[in-house]
Parts: C-alpha cells; sequence; structure tokens
C-alpha cells in the first residue's frame, strides 16, 4: 500500500481538510496514476454532507479525475506508464449481469457499480475519490483521454461530459431534432456544446437571461428565460428532446408541454421530492419522462473522442486545493462557470 | 337531417333517459350507419359526470360504436351500403397538422381531434355518440370490421381494443419481450389478449388473486397480487413494459422497479391527481413513463385486421339500452367481465 495526501471530509458539516489515504498495491490489472486534475461535481457536495444517505468519514471526493499512468500490473494489456488516462463515478461492476456484459455498467444489477467514493472495491476497502494525488483503478474502468484534450479540462467530461452525451446520444439527438436543455451549470454548458457538436438545434431553458451571451456563444441558436410565462407559450409542441440539468422541482407539466409527439424529457438530476407529473401531459402526446445516469465505460471513450474530434471541453475554473470548501459554497450558490477543476499538484 | 332515438345524460348526477338527436344530412364525403351495438367505456362515465370539464346537456355518450351502412355520399370511395363499419373516439381532426398526415390523428394540433361526442363538427354542431339507433361520420374517420368479427364483438374494440394494441405495437411487444397489465378491466383483458397474440409473455399484476382464473385463460403466463408485497420483490427488474390500465394514483416506485433497464411504463388512464414519481427509480436504470391515448385511423384499422387474424375479441355482456344506468354502477364497481356492450335495435 501507498500513501497519498488527499481533501476530505470528516463530518456531514465540517469543511474538507487535508489528509492523507492510502491506495491498494498495484495488482495484475491495476493501473496506478498520479491525479493532475479533479473536477467538483455537484453530486460530491451533496454526499459528503450526508444528504445521499449516511457516509463513514473520512470521505475523499472526486470522481471526474485525471492523469498520467505512473505503473501498471502485469497483466495490463490497455495502458502503459506515461498514458494520459481518467477515471470518472465508477471503479467496478460485477462484470456479470446483463447491464455490465451490455456495457452499461453504470446500471449494474449484480450488486451495483461500485462508485470512487463511498463505495466498497472488491478488496474489501472503502473507495477514496479523486481529490487526492494518485489512485490506483482496474484497467477496465479506466479511461483513454485523447492527446486533443487538455487533462485540466477532460476532468469535467469523466462525470458532467458522459451524463449529458450518453441521453442526447441514447434518444438520438443529430441533424433536425430540436433539443432543450434546463439550466446553464456544469451539466448544462456541456450538454449544449455537445448537442450542437452533434447537429442539434439546441435551445437554453434558464431562469433568466443572465447567461445568454455564454449560452449563444456555446452553441445555443436560443435562450429563453423561465421566469416568462411567455417562453411556455411560445415554445409549446417544440422539442424532441428535453435534458433537464437542474435537481429542483419543476413545474413538469409546464416543460412536458414544450415537447413534441413521441418527445422525451429526461430527468439528470435527483429532485430532493418525487416529482409531480400529471397523466394528461404524458398522454396527450404520447410523451415520456425518462431518467439517464452517467454512461457505460465503451460509451464514455466513446464521448471523450467524441470531444477530442468535434473540439468540445468544458469550461473551468482552476483552483489549488486549500480553495475546495471555497468553491463548494460557490456552487451550491451556481457561482461557477461552469466547472471547478482542483489542481491536485500539491497534493502528489 | 333525421331525427334518432338515443339514451342521453341530461345533467351531471341524473340517470341517463331515453330522448332523440338529430343526424346531418349525408355530406358527399359521409357515410351513414345503422348503429348495432355501442360499448360503454369508463371515460363516457367521468364525461357525463362532468368530471373532466364541464359539458352541455343533453350528452349522447358512446364511442365503441358498430354497424352496417345504410347511405353513402356521392364522393364516398371506402364504403358502401351494407359493409360493416365501425367509429371509434373521434369523427374528424385537422387533416393539415404533422400528427393528423402522419395518421396519429389522436394527437392532432391543429385544435385537436373531434370527440365523437361532446366535441363540435366541422358544421359547427356538437357532436352525440353511440348510444342511439344511428350516426353520420367523414368516410376518413369510418373503420372498416372484418367479417371474422361479430359487431357486438367488435365495438370494444373501436376504443378498448386500439387503446391497448397502439402502446403495444409502439413499444414493440412480441416475441422475447415481457409486458405486465395492471388491471384486468375492460382495458386490461384485451391488453392481455393482444399482448400474447403478439408473442409476447405477459403477466397480470391485479389488486388480487380474484380473476386469475380468467387472467390466463385469456394469455397471461403469470397472475400477481398486488396487495403482497412479495410481488414487488420477486418480479423486480423484469419487464420490458408495463401498461397501466388503472385510473389509479399508483406507488408508481414499485412499479417502476418492476421495469428492466430501458423499460416503461405507460399510463393509459387519467388518474384523479398528478403521479408521485421519484426521479431515482428512473435515473437508476434509464426507465421512462409514458402516456398512450388510443391510435391513429390507419393504425386502428390495422388493429382491427390483427384481431380478426389472431381471433381476439373482448369478453362482453349485451345489455338492453335501459339497462344502462345500471350498467353505469356496475361498472365503477368493477362488477363486469369484462364490457358492457348495449344491444341498440330498440333504438333504431
Amino acid at each position: 500500500m501507498t500513501t497519498v495526501s488527499a481533501y476530505a471530509a470528516t463530518s456531514a458539516d465540517g469543511p474538507l481538510t487535508r489528509t492523507t489515504v492510502t491506495r491498494r498495491d498495484v495488482g495484475p490489472h491495476d493501473v496506478a496514476f498520479d491525479i493532475h486534475f479533479a473536477g467538483i461535481c455537484h453530486s460530491d457536495i451533496h454526499t459528503v454532507r450526508g444528504e445521499w444517505g449516511g457516509i463513514d468519514y473520512p470521505l475523499v471526493p472526486g470522481h471526474e479525475i485525471a492523469g498520467i499512468v505512473t505503473e501498471v500490473g502485469s497483466a495490463v494489456t490497455k495502458f502503459t506508464v506515461g498514458d494520459r488516462v481518467g477515471v470518472g463515478c465508477f471503479v467496478d461492476s460485477c462484470r456479470e449481469c446483463d447491464a455490465c456484459r451490455d456495457g452499461e455498467e453504470q446500471y449494474c444489477t449484480g450488486g451495483g457499480m461500485v462508485g470512487t467514493y463511498n463505495g466498497v472495491g472488491r478488496d474489501g476497502q472503502r473507495t477514496q475519490g479523486g481529490y487526492s494525488g494518485a489512485i490506483v483503478v482496474d484497467e477496465n474502468y479506466v479511461l483513454n483521454i485523447p492527446d486533443a484534450i487538455p487533462l485540466d479540462k477532460a476532468a469535467p467530461l469523466l462525470c458532467a461530459g458522459i451524463t449529458t452525451y450518453s441521453p442526447l446520444h441514447h434518444w438520438n439527438a443529430g441533424p433536425g431534432t430540436k433539443v432543450a436543455v434546463i439550466g446553464l451549470g456544469g451539466l448544462g454548458h456541456l450538454a449544449v456544446k455537445l448537442a450542437a457538436a452533434m447537429g442539434a438545434e439546441v435551445t437554453v431553458l434558464s431562469q433568466s437571461l443572465k447567461k445568454m451571451e455564454d449560452g449563444l456563444r456555446l452553441g445555443a441558436t436560443e435562450y429563453r428565460a423561465t421566469s416568462d410565462r411567455d417562453t411556455f407559450k411560445e415554445l409549446r409542441g417544440r422539442f424532441d428532446l428535453i435534458l433537464n440539468t437542474v435537481s429542483a422541482n419543476l413545474n413538469l407539466e409546464d416543460y412536458l408541454k414544450l415537447l413534441k409527439i413521441d418527445g422525451t424529457l429526461v430527468e439528470l438530476g435527483m429532485p430532493e421530492h418525487p416529482m409531480s407529473v400529471p397523466a394528461g401531459a404524458l398522454i396527450s402526446g404520447r410523451r415520456s419522462i425518462a431518467g439517464s445516469m452517467i454512461g457505460g465505460i465503451a460509451e464514455t471513450q466513446e464521448m471523450l473522442d467524441f470531444c477530442a474530434e468535434h473540439d468540445v471541453t468544458p469550461e473551468i475554473e482552476i483552483i489549488e486545493p486549500d480553495y475546495i470548501n471555497e468553491a463548494y459554497e460557490r456552487v451550491m450558490a451556481s457561482d461557477v462557470r461552469y466547472r471547478f477543476v482542483i489542481d491536485t499538484a500539491s497534493l502528489r
């Protein structure tokens, strides 16, 4: 085992503080890599604050991880020392259920995927995430980061990127389709870039027009305020697909009516309360409301390759580890354009 | 105009009584037919009782109508006198919107389909439904009833049949798929027969096991009580498609978890309150909840032809018109196996 520096939460309401965690020895199928950058995801904050269930502290968050390989196990075939690699939201899964065999490991039914943090690995040890100097992960759960994507900008693609790419891809966003993105935050701004790169016509639905200039620059052709009732009248029946990147309980009737016949609204975040869905808004146009969660390993690689080819990267603000707690407050206040990425050099 | 006998509601809380209504003269594109049978649909009851919005009385319900052509307009090409025909839930639509052009007239966005009753036709007259002796309908909204289907059994296919056929067809029920049907009533029993005829493996989810023998006879391979918590444990992750034929506010979290990854639960009825949908149950398996409403004219004809070919017909109880009010009470008490059909001979 090796010991590496990290930032960990030690309670639900205290700040994250500098500490150390251990990483397992490199097994035959493992890849060890130095972490260069780690993105801060909304769900890091929910998790460490215990809002998604009780957890054991200390906990090192971080599941948007990019770095450079330092050692590979004897049986590793996909990576060599010096490779630019990434790890997203999970580091293992059962590998035997239909979902795993279909490359949809995120929906593993054989016990569920093993989270990059707050999970329990095959070795029985609790997993600790990317706010640290290094990590050891089975090669089958490691991604190759194309040269065209800088490591700092690659990090947020591993969660925010795949979370938006996967539903766009699954529900066939592309030329001739009209896509709306609710919320222009960490997920939303990547959804806009990705949907536009896929050839779809993109509209942002945001509470206000504050970020309109950004939205249009990122690839949207229209940017509308949801505080304006006219938005819901004028865009009625417009969209094939709506991605809801906002983890809030919206008035879904309003949004469902923006869908065409056979349109789908996809929930990407977890609102606090169950959603209130009027059946009539679904029935009257054979509309669907669906959910989607990150993506499988093969699809995540596909997304990275797509981003490299189409020059899609997130807009980020790079911070030092000692700024994490302040960054958390700013994330909760939606005060970041559009993703914090921790430069973990001082933790290596 | 001609005058025909009918049964009409004259208030939201009074009984239906015998009266007369007028039918328009047969225009160039019209088909006039004697009504032989009319099914009683749950929505007839909701509508006449004003539960779906205020209505003008008197109102003649009935949108499951089967009969024999007595006269055709000069420009009619699809039908001749003596043809066995039917009319379902609508008698016109805008014919110009994308939905109408795509043969999905039920989702007409150009003002909406014109209901067979409680609608307003092109002539400005309120439409009156099938609890009567005859009707006049534009040929484009009239169905051909195959010889293999008796007229009395054809009637319920025009609403209950297409309401269940359309989602089964749209969501690809067939060999290799597992379909669950919630509720074994007018819709549910046809859903079971249709899904089985399509080759799917069918499970009925009913409150109790009271109708189990029927369910298995109709084509289900499994019949489970939803009052038994073990049902939800044992069937977890089982189904590709669940049709909810029950217009009640169910605990959807329980049912959504019965779906496989990428499975869909389709609402066919209109529960009184908005549905409470936990986002997690959707997100954790890319599941969808959707709605579906009857079907288009072409698809309804396809359904009738399918039923003729596969010997799918409803189980019915034939009644005289003076039994309608008692039948309504029995429908509300789920005391019918499985559809009342009015023999309208005495109204002709």
